[in-house]
């Protein structure tokens, strides 16, 4: 049985799970704010499907929901963010309202998220400032998933990366990509399907590649060096840069706990020329590329954020398609929190 | 005829080379130690064999050898350079040092580039802020050469992304990419030596995929819309945040004059803690990557720049080696200049 729910009342219902899980409320709107982004734009790898998931790092205690999250800044144009495992969502949108905040004054902000959990999607984060008129970068770092060139196993994470720019009337131009060929979520809904792996997708466990969705567990990077060295670099910039690596002492000593590192770069594009203009040449970019002939005869090229774009559209008139798994999870939950499960 | 040249005589042949085109000493001796780093580290592509490319700039008044450069400063952590067409290692170098001194100042610092030529390796860049116990992050956006993806001919640049941080005692992490699964350079090269076309690297300028050396001439992005995506973002953050935008000009009118833009962003580690314990920790996680298992036996697990790092070594003891074109063309260009071309 599968389900559409109305964005709102599946918004509620999220919010209502984690206000259970001991976050204050104004925190588990939060995180269902990001999640039901996500969701709304298509994106359901990043959406309610990880509310179990979320709840899960709360009882293993790698989500703190009461957390004392310290804001310290000594400089005009950054700030680090002790988030003391706070949940991502929460962690990331403090980053981005403070990045935002330095780069108002001081023309670019940064702000360095020590110690969080899932940062969900980071499109959210860098749109959210696009959407003020700045320009944004996002990255977030993790424990060992993907592999790294060269390398047997799980090395570095499948960390992603994020930038969004002031777009047209429909909002932000946002590219928002993981280091690797296909995220974990999506290799293991593949595998849960039975359906089989596309070749150069993943390796098993000891670095074999692989089709076979029960083996294939390894993400592998795009584009070989350059995936897992970027990858590398963003744990250099999150976890190695915030004092709290990840990465080393995973390798180190097979302790995979889940935990996280991220940053905002946030840029006040008003100091170079006028956001208008920007934003009118976005426009004009995005029409010279979609002007162009395919290379497939009826297929649309298309902008980053565009598709999202239109699913936004119909999934908040229309309501969000969840499929029978994701729905008796989240069924299931609320039955054990004693929550109504919006229908 | 090849040969094996000293890196001092070349560096100063180069110099010598552009102060013949009108540039100020200081200005080709920049050039010359740009380049020169990149034969050093092996990155042949953006070394010595540029220099008649940038000398046809100059020729074609794309490249100004006498740029009045402007900075601009209006906020705590941001410059704009509007570089009047100077060659790119002058106004990024420029701009390197401009997001360095503004990074130490408000703790994170942009440099914007308008309207420079190319740029040469940006590792050089990114390099020059970590040496100094900074992050740094730089990209460059241009005309069209590789393809979007969905669409046919060239339509974004093949836009280099740098990464770089401090590192341990041979010098700092640098990651340097291009967004493009080759770059146009070697896609040249492999074509000029007759050999066939890796599947997968280009198109022909068309859009139909070939491996044929003499018609392959559009790279495509790496991992598809993710790389494309990438190039566009690039485009979006230098050309069109300073006004100065390259791609939907050229895309609407077919004018492909070279331009570039970019920009530098610095980030002083110091800031967040300390900068030993960022190369501690940097050299542990090289570490602790370089003992995983091989994925192929006695293939090397390697970090970004640590090949260019033991190239450097090997090549500033025994000079930097030339192939026959290469040399041909110095040559050539020595007894056009009356220079004397190193031996």
């Amino acid at each position: 049985m599968s389900a559409t729910i109305a964005a709102e009342p599946l918004r509620r219902f999220v919010q209502e799970v984690f206000a259970a899980q001991g976050l204050p409320d104004k925190d588990a709107a939060v995180i269902a704010e990001v999640l039901l982004w996500a969701n709304l734009r298509g994106i359901d790898s990043h959406g309610v499907v990880r509310v179990p998931q979320y709840v899960r790092h709360v009882h293993a205690g790698e989500m703190n929901p009461r957390p004392a999250m310290l804001a310290r800044s000594d400089a005009p144009g950054t700030v680090l963010i002790d988030a003391d495992r706070a949940a991502g969502p929460v962690a990331m949108s403090a980053a981005a309202d403070a990045a935002i905040g330095k780069a108002r004054a001081a023309g670019i902000g940064l702000a360095l998220v020590r110690s969080t959990t899932h940062t969900a999607a980071l499109g959210y984060y860098t749109s959210r400032a696009a959407r003020e008129g700045l320009a944004a970068i996002a990255m977030t770092g993790g424990v060992p998933q993907m592999a790294y060139h060269g390398a047997r196993g799980p090395a570095v994470s499948t960390s992603p990366f994020s930038i969004a720019v002031p777009g047209g009337a429909r909002g932000p131009v946002v590219f928002d990509m993981a280091t690797s060929v296909v995220g974990l979520g999506k290799l293991l809904q593949t595998g849960k399907a039975g359906q089989a792996i596309p070749a150069g997708w993943a390796t098993d466990a000891d670095g074999n590649p692989t089709t076979d969705p029960a083996r294939a567990t390894v993400p592998l990077p795009i584009a070989g060096p350059k995936g897992s060295g970027l990858s590398l670099m963003i744990e250099l910039l999150t976890g190695i840069m915030a004092s709290n690596p990840v990465l080393a002492h995973a390798l180190e000593t097979s302790d995979f706990t889940h935990r996280q590192n991220g940053l905002v770069i946030a840029i006040d594009v008003a100091r170079f020329g006028s956001v208008d203009a920007f934003r009118r040449e976005a426009v004009r970019l995005a029409k010279a590329l979609k002007a162009l002939r395919p290379s497939d005869p009826g297929v649309e090229i298309r902008i980053p954020g565009e598709r999202g774009d239109r699913v936004f559209e119909q999934r908040s008139r229309d309501g969000i398609p969840l499929p029978p798994p994701v729905l008796k999870e989240l069924s299931a939950l609320a039955a054990q929190l004693g929550l109504r499960f919006p229908s």
